[in-house]
Order: structure tokens, then C-alpha cells, then sequence
């Protein structure tokens, strides 16, 4: 593959996934969207089901990684690190491009996000309501603020992404058959289920930082804090879970 | 393949595509369904599901395109234009049986559509009711109603629709094991999850216009406003984002 | 496939799927269940999953048809009467037999299906609570009686799961890859979600007549009706859907 | 396949199994988890896509059993007894390791787990709440304490396990697409649907029992009891429950 085909595979296909991915946590968050409050099955199947819409596009030009701690386990294993860079690189412009796009798709509900007064008649069903934090639709915020334990998480729930992904690999007729992105969009489903409650599971770097960077320069309506003070751990627990999933990999199989 | 085949291919997979779709809308919305209120997830799969019940249907008399928007994109990409037409009359023609055939399989549920009373014992369980609005049922209408918003929005939904199924084809053993229809089913259940909260996501002219018209004419009871204003939006907002994903493929694959 | 094989293996593919569709009914109706008031989405997947189990266990013995209207499909497209008795009969007998167990599962559940009387504190979380009508958890109830609507619901959900199940056969790969099955259950979770929602879609005369004869003799405390008069709806609808999906196939394809 | 890679990949396996349903029953239990209360079908989807993750991680090195019932039903299909100890020893290292996991994971959540005092403002949004008992995001607790209730459930349940997955070997082609581990993952979501509702479907006997050590000897604050009088019945049924599927396998096919 050519590094021309591995840029464009890696931001279209990571576009795709931050598309679907903040596109789901803006369904589930803003006010008057119709999927307001639809609850975690619909957050974890939206982000897995964006894995298989954006690495089925991106993997006949660059094997749809979409993620720098895939990219990195791979490398770890393989001690190939030449096209790493290009990996990045696409990865990170994907996916600001992508949390670009998923706001274009709330545009309404974004220039929405106001102080909502409640009505004389019906306040009970329609009280006054403060504007809604939109972090949350870009990058990850933990439930409980301790850097420690946040790392824990995501180290664990990023080795519990590349290792199985590397294994998958060694399954007759998985690859043959074609459907390896799909068990690993449904392996995302479960990632985000089982372990996403602490931290939200960023497990990708560029998943948090790129649309974090984009949610500092939109200009949206009473968006509140991009919690910078919080960017480093989304970033560093998915690589070092990356590179030990690696090294596991190489040891076990 | 024949006109012919063509033809009835894209009536019956459009049919069971809307049959499908309409009827999770009707299951969710109207009273006296035992899925009534079951939220978005259910919405999401079953769109979903009709996709997969319709194409896979459909793929050995016509391909099972059931979408002006997906066969806009493909006759962009391969230049071939001289069935689209017979195409695009077998989606509007099965979109609207489709629609007639929700409509009876929740005949008693309509009929039943007329304001309630509330009890005099237990009124806080079964309080008094309006007529349920049915146009939903049918075509989408957006949260917000704002024209560029609401063309954005479908404009980009369609893209993640279109341009994900044509690169599909590029994974080698997808179409060797039969299940690029699986694949593309799940595809419009993340659309549905992650971009459908705005308007509903129509990403389908003949989806949204059939429909429309058959629910113009139905004899439904205090159906309300079929709202031919926004008509447009769903059937412009598709076919540019067919277009322009069938543009981007070719610049990009 | 020898009369003895299918009629095991209807047997026992039938006794696996009424197992667990009827659990998923008795896990989301039953006071003391885990699973209680979890909603449409799980009654869908739960009944979808019950095929996969019982039709891929069924299938290298009769090739799992699980369904007097699948069979009655198969045999009007084909042609071929011969062994449509052994069919049915293993699948009555199935039936029966996974209603039984699926009692024996729920046992504990089924015993305590008593007056539950409010504690002193606590009423609220604790109110006095009627027992469980237990029908719905072994057959089909309309939500809204009328005859000629859900008959109607009936035959056209049937004819859209036994049209799907005999094209599926058309699509190259997915029988070499094995995973036709698979489809099918997606299919049917699909019915479930969308077309379920007035009688509870029944579309398997075996599924709703099987149980209800188990239901009438079980010593189920406070079981309640077991509403012989609607017995015979979702056996004549699924009837007359499958023998319609079959000329309409025999016509179309 | 020598010993040390079947241990390896059952430890592996498991461990990951683990991780993801421990990990499911915390995020929806515990507070300060982004999943809290989002009921059964995460639950279920979590376990199942669990045993995806694990069993396809596993499959080069052991074939991924991860489950002592399984296990034993294919010896007393087989015949061949000699690797069983393996298996079971790398099962049950592989749950109390993915038990830790999981508890690593939610540490944060775990340490919070202590009594909450209600706000002087908004106690109706922020009320006392007690500190909540742990034991059912490790080991399974039945709703009814009943033995001989509790038995059949787990027994029947493991027998809707392990009587497919021996059937699955048998249909064509779904080896060849390496998809196998996918529709065990499903139907194990199946399983959790349909008849987790009386004890919590344990259907593996390592799956209870190694965890249950685990949060006897982990120091959670407030985590309540073990309840060891319990723990041998999640370990006999599905024993009883494997044994009585690979004879039934033995005369049926």
C-alpha cells in the first residue's frame, strides 16, 4: 500500500467512525433529537457499528486501523514501523474531520443548546432546563476523576481491543470469508458495554484528542470546558495498552 | 438482468424494506402495540433489519439497490445510466405497496386512533389521550425545522450510507460468502443510532416520498398533516448525498 | 433425509426454539425474574436467537424448518408433499415439549405467581400486586380483538418471513459459507420488532397451538385463560401466508 | 495442541470472558458508571460478546472451550478424557484472572462503594442511598432461593448451550467461514435472554466458582456476602447440564 492510500483510507475511514461515534453521543445528549435518552445499548452499538461502516471503507487502501494504539500493537508485533507515521497522521485529520461532520449533522440542536425556560401551562412536562455540556459528544470524561484508576481502565480496555484483534487473524476462513472487520465491530459493542462505564472507553488516541481539539475551536453555544487537564489520558493509557497487547501477542501466540 | 426483473425485484424489496420500516414506526408510536414506546434501539434495528429482509429478497432479480440514492451513486460511479429509470420506478411503486402493507398489519391499531377517555377510577394509569399524529409512521420530520440544517444533515447521512456500500465490494470474500447484505443491514442501523436524531433519517428518496403520498390518501383517523412542505428536503437532501458519494469513490478508490 | 431424522430433528430444533421464545416471554413477564419489564427489544432478540439455536441444531437432521408455514411454503414452491406430515408432526411435538421445559426453567417463578399483598413501610416500592396472567408467555394475544385485522397481521408477516427464507436461497455464498441460518434469525428479529406489535406474531401455527395445549394442562397457579377461541387465527393466518409466499415466490422468481 | 498452548489460550480466553461479563454486571450495577441501570439487554449483549472476544482470542491455541461444561460434554461425546484437566485448570486460573480484571477496571467504582448521604437540595434527585452489594457482578445469585428450581434452570440452560454448539460443527460451511465463534457469541446473548431471568444463567462452572473466590478475598468496602451455601449449584447443573448434552448429542446424531 502505498502511503498516498494509507492517508486517505485512514482519514476517510476514521472520518466514518467519528461520524457515527459523535454522531451517537449528540443523539443520545441534545435536546430535540429523537434518540434523547435512548440509553448505553445505543451509545455502544453506534460507536461498534461505526467501526464496520469506517474500516470496511478504509481497509482495501490502508487495512482501516482508524486507531494509533491498533497501529501501535501491530508495529510492536510485526517490528515494522515505517508507515506508522502515515497511520497517524491520517488517523488524527480523520478524525477531526469527522467530529466536524457529526456536528454539521446536529447543526439545528447545536445552535439549540440554550437556556430552555419552562412553559406557565405544563411545567411538569416542560420545566425550565439548562443548556446541555457537549463535551461529552466529542471526547471522553470519566465518571470518577482519579488518573490512576482511569489509566487502569483504559489500558485494560484497550489490550482487551488489539489482542483479540491481532488473534482474530490466526482463525481459518475469517479473513477468506471477509467478515473480520465484522467481529470486530461487534468485539467494539462489547468493549463499550462491559467497560466503557468508568471513562467512556476512548481506547484510541485520535478518537479523543482530534474531535477534543475540534470541541476547543467550534463555535457552539454554551459548550463549556474542553477539560484539557484530562487529554493526556486518553491518549497514553490507549498506547501503553497497545503496545502490551503487542508484546502479549508475541509472547502467547 | 431484465427490465422486468429489475422491475419486480426493487417492488418486492422495497416493499418488505417499507413494510418493515413503517411498521417498527407504527409498532413504537401507536397505542394498543405491545412495542409501543420501546425506544429508539427498536426504531434502529428494525430499518435495519428491513434493509436486510428487502435486499437479500430483492439481490437475485435486481441487485436489491431499494434506494434512488444508492443507484444515483452507483450510475455516477460506473456511468452506466440506461436502467436507472426502471430502477427508480420499481423503488417509488414498491415504497408506496410497502407502505399500504404496514397500514394493514396495523389496521385495528389505526382504526383505533380517536381520542380516549380517561377512566373515573385509576385516571393517573389511563388518563384521557389525544388521537396519536400518524404522518411519522410513514416519512420523517425533522426535530428542528431549518432547511439547510435539515438538507446537511441527510446530505452527509447519505454519503455514510452510499459510499460505505460501494467500497464494500472491494473486500475480497465479503461477496464470496453471501453476506455484503448483512453487512450493509448493519450499516443503516448504525446510520439510524448515530445520525437519524435530527430528521429521522430518510436517506432514501423513495423511502420518504412513497409513503407520503400513500399516507395523503389512506383513510386513517384524525391522521393530521401529511406536511408536503417539507417533502422536498428528504428527496434533494439523498440524491445530492448519493451523488456526491458516488464522486468521491471514484476520486478516492 | 430419513422420515426418523426429521422427525427428531423437528423435534428437537422445535423444543429449542419455543424454549426460548416462550423463556424470553416468561423472563420479561414473571415477578421475580431478572429480566422483568427489560422491554420489546429483548422479547425480539430473544425469539430471533431461539432460532438460530433450534434450526442450526436442527439442520443437519431436517434441515430445520421449525414452521408449518415454512414447510407448507417449501412444499407449494416445490412441489413435493411427501414428508410435509413428518415435518408437522415433529414440529407439535416440539412445540409441546419446549413449552414444558420452558415452564421447568421458570418453575420457581411459576409457583410464586400468587397475590403479592403491599408491605406497611415502603408501599410504594412494594404495593400490592395482582398475579400474572400467564398466557402471554406461552401463546399469542391480540392486542386489539378483531378477526379480520389479525388475521390480516398474520398472513402478511408470515408471507414476510417465508418469501425472505426461500429467496435466500438464490443469494450465491451464503449457503457455502453457512450462514443462512444466521440471516434467518436477524430476519426474524426483524418481524418481531416491526410487524409484532398487534397479536404478538405468532407467524408458526406450531408455536402458538403447541404451547397453548401445554398451557391448558399445566398446574400453573392463577394461570388464567387459555383463550381457545383465538386458537384458531394465528394457526389459519400462518397457514395461509406460508402457501401465499410460496405461489408468490413459485410467481416472481 | 500441546498442553501448555491449551492452557494458555483457556486462560487467555476465560480471562477475557471475564473481564467483559464481570465487567457488564459492574457497569450496570454500580454507581458512577455511565451504564448504570441500562438493564437486561446489556447484560446480556456484554456476556455473549464476551464469549466472542474470548473464544475467537483463544481458538488457535485450545479451540476455546472457556467453559468446563463445554468441555465435558465434548469428552463424553468423544470419548477422550485425556486433556480435560487442562482445560478445566487453565478455565478456572483464566476467571479468577478476568475477575481481577474487572475489578481493575472499575476500581474507582468499586472504592465509592460506600453509604451516600442525600443533599440538603434536590433529595429527590440525590437521596440516601446504600452502599451496593457486589456479589452479583461476580458470581450469579438465584431470585427465588430455591435448589431444586435453581438445578433445572442451570441444567436446562447448559444444555441450550452445549447441545448447538456440538450441532453447530455439523452444518456446512460454517467452519470453513470461520464464523462458528460468532453464532456461539449469539446464542449465548440468546441464553442470557430468554433464561438468565431465575438464577443469572451461570451455564460454566469456572464462570461462577473462580470469581466467587475472587470477591471472597478482594477488599471492597461494603461488598457484602459471598454466599458460598449457594455456590454449588452454578457449579453442578451446568456439569450435569454438559454431561446430559454430549449424551443426548451421542443419541440423536
Amino acid at each position: 500500500m502505498s502511503n498516498g492510500d494509507i492517508f486517505v483510507g485512514e482519514v476517510i475511514g476514521t472520518a466514518i467512525l467519528i461520524l457515527f461515534g459523535a454522531g451517537v453521543c449528540a443523539a443520545v445528549t441534545l435536546r430535540h433529537s429523537k434518540a434523547r435518552a435512548s440509553g448505553w445499548i445505543v451509545i455502544a452499538f453506534g460507536w461498534g457499528f461505526g467501526v464496520l461502516a469506517g474500516a470496511y471503507t478504509a481497509a482495501p487502501l490502508s487495512g482501516g486501523h482508524l486507531n494509533p494504539a491498533v497501529t501501535l500493537g501491530i508495529a510492536v508485533d510485526t517490528g515494522e514501523w515505517g508507515k506508522v507515521w502515515v497511520y497517524l497522521l491520517g488517523q488524527m485529520v480523520g478524525a477531526m474531520l469527522g467530529a466536524v461532520l457529526a456536528y454539521l449533522v446536529y447543526l439545528a440542536q447545536f445552535q439549540a443548546n440554550v437556556q430552555r425556560e419552562g412553559t406557565a401551562e405544563g411545567t411538569a412536562e416542560s420545566p425550565a432546563e439548562e443548556p446541555t455540556p457537549t463535551l461529552g459528544i466529542f471526547s471522553t470524561i470519566p465518571e470518577i476523576r482519579n488518573p490512576v484508576a482511569n489509566l487502569i481502565t483504559e489500558i485494560i480496555a484497550t489490550i482487551a481491543l488489539v489482542l483479540p484483534v491481532l488473534a482474530f487473524g490466526l482463525t481459518e476462513g475469517l479473513g477468506e470469508s471477509g467478515i473480520t472487520v465484522l467481529i470486530v465491530s461487534l468485539l467494539v459493542v462489547g468493549i463499550g458495554l462491559s467497560l466503557g462505564g468508568p471513562t467512556g472507553y476512548a481506547i484510541n488516541p485520535a478518537r479523543d484528542l482530534g474531535p477534543r481539539i475540534v470541541h476547543t475551536f467550534l463555535p457552539i453555544p454554551n459548550k463549556g470546558t474542553s477539560d484539557w487537564g484530562y487529554a493526556w489520558i486518553p491518549v497514553v493509557g490507549p498506547l501503553v495498552g497497545g503496545a502490551l497487547a503487542g508484546l502479549l501477542y508475541n509472547a502467547a501466540f
